[in-house]
């Protein structure tokens, strides 16, 4: 019998690079190609949901099933094109399995863009980026969305700030000095482009505080008083933010 | 010398069972001990912070050291004892990693109490108490609370809400149908004990959603349109409650 695959999670969503449209075959790549038909055990007709960021998402039937790869024939588009809210998150770097979670996290809370910063504190000098773009790939396709968010090549904090664009804003999560509660300094701030800063274990140093605070688009927050984990503070905040300014409204 | 031992995440902190006062004398746990001893290479006059969720937290000092045990001596208050906001967080069991990574996020955002509930879609029926018990005191001495969570034992949805007790209003997490955005919901609401529902991959089901909804103490919220796994829900609906009716402001 054909039919729409389906997770425990929800149907089965490709993310792929071609052109989607009404009659369009797409040859997904070897990883999707296996987990169709070795993992799901997909057949000749059999539908799943396909999007690349552009086209909408897709209604596609198995058109051709060889040993080892599959062609796939959109039928019909099931959603418009939509994107996520224009939010990107800068954070320090953290270890493996913390920067798995935070990227697959960071994606479900519809987060644009992904850019690792260099800080002076900041232990982990190496960014898998390779691994973040698959994980932020899979979480896509798990969670709905409509575009995977981009995954940017880890820059120094100077160089960022320095040739930061003044129209977005920088929701600043500050552990070390006086900043208002995020809850409240979002109501007062504008809408439009923002971007949250989350520093390393530790905090962002002195000098970057100062950067930062001295800077009319950046708006320092607190999380509260409690040490939270970078991962943790990052998390926290894209959910306020998407709660206050986002799309969750 | 003898000095104040840190860790890259903050000062070193040891949640005990034993009463803390001046001159009051601690023998840590076995773990604790090897921890101290073996990883941080403790020497006598060494310093640490102790709490044990009724007096505060306390300075104590390295005052005897054997091979595997030490005893520590309390010298002076530096906090007095403070509780985290009355929130609980009642949440369908989930796999080992997402509950480890759950159970230490939602310590760090301040939940008082930790609930696992199985509801009729739960795929993973057994908790690991202790493994959560665990994870819960490491994350409450990282994060500088001075209590630890507590951890219930699993408890059907049913025989939860048949108990439940009113004047602790109840956000629910609701995936499935119409529900006002999160943020406007938890503006309008009372402030006082709450709790957090989230269910399981896939949901609450239809018997569950219509007995939450039919309680006048539940609020229903929507986290908006991605799919969210159940660890992040819940994690996001701490952070949004932390911020707008928690310790956060």
């Amino acid at each position: 019998m054909s039919e729409e695959l389906k997770e425990p999670g929800g149907k089965v969503r490709l993310y792929v690079g071609a052109a989607l449209g009404e009659g369009a075959r797409v040859v997904p790549d070897d990883g999707q190609a296996h987990y169709l038909l070795h993992v799901m055990r997909a057949k000749v007709g059999d539908r799943v949901g396909l999007f690349n960021g552009r086209d909408g998402e897709w209604l596609a039937r198995i058109a051709e099933v060889a040993k080892r790869d599959c062609t796939l024939e959109c039928e019909r588009c099931t959603a418009p094109q939509a994107e996520v809210p224009d939010l990107w998150l800068v954070f320090a770097p953290i270890k493996k399995t913390p920067a798995d979670y935070l990227t697959q996290k960071a994606t479900e809370l519809g987060v644009r863009a992904l850019q690792p910063v260099l800080t002076r504190r900041t232990i982990v000098s190496r960014v898998n980026l390779d691994r973040m773009r698959a994980n932020a790939v899979e979480a896509a396709e798990q969670s709905g969305r409509l575009s995977v968010p981009e995954v940017r090549d880890l820059q120094s904090f100077d160089k960022l700030l320095a040739a930061w664009p003044a129209v977005r804003r920088i929701l600043f999560c500050d552990e070390a000095g006086e900043a208002p509660p995020i809850a409240d300094a979002l109501r007062a701030a504008p809408a439009g482009p923002w971007a949250i800063f989350t520093g390393p274990e530790g905090g962002f140093d002195p000098a970057e505080r100062a950067a930062l605070r001295a800077l009319p688009f950046v708006t320092p927050v607190t999380l509260g008083r409690r040490i939270l984990r970078a991962d943790t503070a990052a998390l926290s905040a894209l959910s306020v933010w998407q709660a206050a300014k986002g799309d969750w409204r």
